[in-house]
């Protein structure tokens, strides 16, 4: 076997064995075999495509070339959640402490932001002194004393999908179906839990624009589930207006308290409610998903969720007094108002669109050694659906840089569009599956 | 521009601009697109194809990527020659010093062999003392003297060529049809002749296995010559078997001097006389191609040819006394014989196997790395439509080491099939375009 011979079995559209795929990914990692091989090879993969067993085996591979976590000591089942990205998507920030309020453990690691999409590590650095890079005995540690712990991903969680994705990002192979579905289930897989609940965004804003896309790569990760002996369970949700109201790091964190506090937008609360109905069933903890929802509810109204995400929040060395007195944290210099152009009703709020501004006011990274500022961002004030008169406030931008503000507010007013008739609204929760 | 947009636009099947192949050619060159970008670039090239216009485009900014040779000092038209490759392929080396002896400048730049294609250039090294790494200024004062100078590529021909082809071979994305005419091209473009013969090689022991892929790089090669203001003729012949009697690089040679001795072997006599009619004919030294073939066979049975081959040989230090006393080549340890099993017409010499033994003999190189043994080759007694009876000599493979030798036999057995009826020949020049 050599890299050569795998590399045209692909590009001549054969499928490749099991053995095959070892040895590409084992001796890639190992460095034997070099970036331009194993770009050659992905651009195949990209434009020829793999089968389910291809992918399957490409994700156990991944999965394996690192550190598996074993959270066998927790005594517990651990379910996992993950998007597949977004505009505003804060749900994990939402959602996490209210399951552990329930007594369901939650050990997560999560993804820093890339492109338009943010990731919920860069929000939680938001709060000043929360610490993302945490050993992996202190996390479960931490997991054991309180219940949840959310940290960034450790270094030798499968360090060839970190090595690929990095590859793929610098050769335009990022969006493709095969290569998303394997890189999100290696890094689930090594990470430990048992069940998975994956959040599979669609629309504008996320990498999956159709339905069809979606259920495609729903079904592809069920399967890789199922073959690893982990229970998948996707809920497809609409990614073509952003999640919530806040887009940027400490505006999420904001908003983030306010629904712990109760004050929920409906998407977010549809959102939290569908994923966190299934965390509870696939933890074992309640059959019944109408029960298990009224059981999130009334954790957020009594304040448990709020007292368990203060709990995390100091675990991880976090200021808590900041989320108490969410004045404190640091805002933007500037902050300027988008103003309705006409009288009418929202029809569009393009996601992507959002987000690129996000990204253009410094919220996130075009390249992975990007520094972002944590303080910038938009706050939606309309959303799709809502009616507005000439003059309203659309949105807020909040920005260190008078002309960059003033360019996103341009790019930003691109984003909405305003029909004269009421709007349909779509759906939050588009299939489970 | 930037390379990542430009690979995409590739995978995503659309036509890149001059200005994008030039900034990522360019770019490459100087190290500033890393071999992976190119990779990709390269794999989605091969499977989404590239336009006449962006294979122009590509093949002269590979050819303005290092020197461009000027052989105008010369103060003649200068014809370069160029195989696509094959097996047994010494046309140059014979017909060289006949388009010499004829008065017409020979400024020759010859390749090495890769894979089951043997290379000038190495062939020529088998003549102890034979110099292929001759500088430019020496090269055309040879040229000057006795008209003819055949060399090996200097290092800043066509560099982008040179680092791409590398790429190219290490990530199985060799066999391209626009790929390989711009490489071919481009070379021939930096080399400095004004007019050139391609021989379009087609069969098993060829690039383009039909005639149809043949005809089409052809005419993708003439258009590139025309736009690059490059005279073009292509003559394709056939390699379904190997061309003369001898493969491998001393035993070429010995088989060189027979030829210029007047021994041609008919195969070899109707390719010289077709390409180099029409070399006469584009050196503007003759329009009727039937006397220029007169002219060509007059100079070979008269012994000017053979005399500019002994000139060209110790112009370049080589070694004449074993042109002249041809026993004093190295032989190789044992020359084993291979019998025909039946008795019947040889239906089937598969240049192929023959250049793949070869290579296992230790004839021809794997990697470019690799060294090659001078002595070793296969010497066919019985060609396509010659009779033969139970218990003839079919060939002899001449080898360092006896048990390579037995399994070459075996292999070579592979290579021919004897029918029982007689066998219609196939031509040897299939088109000319």
């Amino acid at each position: 076997m050599n890299s050569q011979e795998i590399i045209a079995k692909k590009r001549d559209k054969k499928e490749l064995t099991k053995k095959e795929i070892e040895y590409f990914v084992k001796e890639y990692v190992k460095g034997n075999i070099p970036d331009y091989q194993a770009a050659a090879l992905v651009m195949a993969i990209y434009l020829n495509g793999m089968t389910k067993e291809e992918t399957t085996n490409l994700t156990l591979e991944m999965a394996n070339s690192g550190d598996i976590l074993d959270l066998s000591s927790l005594g517990k089942t651990v379910v996992d959640k993950h998007s597949t990205g977004g505009v505003g998507d804060k749900i994990t920030i939402i959602l996490m402490p209210v399951i552990a309020s329930l007594g369901i453990p939650v050990a997560k690691m999560s993804g820093r932001g890339l492109g338009f999409t943010g990731g919920t590590v860069d929000k939680l650095e938001s709060i000043p002194g929360y610490n993302t890079s945490v050993e992996i005995d202190k996390f479960i540690e931490n997991v054991k004393k309180t219940g949840i712990s959310i940290i960034g991903q450790t270094s030798n969680l499968a360090p060839a999908d970190k090595k690929l994705y990095a590859l793929r990002d610098s050769i335009g192979c990022v969006d493709n179906m095969s290569l998303i579905s394997s890189s999100i289930m290696s890094k689930k897989i090594a990470a430990g839990a048992e069940k998975i609940v994956l959040d599979v965004t669609v629309g504008s804003g996320a990498f999956m624009k159709t339905k069809e896309d979606a259920i495609y790569i729903a079904k592809m990760m069920k399967d890789i589930g199922k073959l690893a002996n982990r229970e998948t369970v996707c809920v497809l949700t609409n990614m073509n207006e952003p999640v919530g109201k806040a887009v940027g790091n400490t505006l999420e964190i904001l908003e983030t308290i306010e629904c712990l506090k109760g004050n929920i937008p409906e998407d977010i609360k549809e959102i939290i409610l569908a994923i966190g109905s299934y965390i509870i069933k696939l933890a074992g903890e309640g059959e019944n998903l109408e029960e298990n929802k009224e059981r999130i509810l009334e954790n957020i109204k009594n304040g448990k969720a709020y007292n368990k995400f203060l709990e995390l929040i100091q675990n991880q060395n976090g200021d808590i007094s900041y989320i108490k007195n969410p004045e404190k944290f640091q805002k933007a210099k500037y902050i300027m108002p988008l103003y309705a152009e006409k009288t009418g009703h929202i029809e569009k709020l393009d996601a992507r669109q959002v987000g690129v501004t996000s990204v253009h006011l410094g919220a996130g990274r075009i390249k992975k050694e990007d520094s972002i500022d944590h303080a910038v961002g938009i706050w939606l004030e309309k959303k799709i659906g809502d009616k507005v008169k000439q003059g309203d406030i659309l949105a807020y931008v909040h920005v260190n840089n008078e002309d960059t503000g003033k360019t996103a507010i341009e790019e930003l007013k691109q984003a909405y569009r305003i029909a004269d008739n009421p709007v349909k609204m779509e759906s939050y929760i588009l299939d489970i599956i």
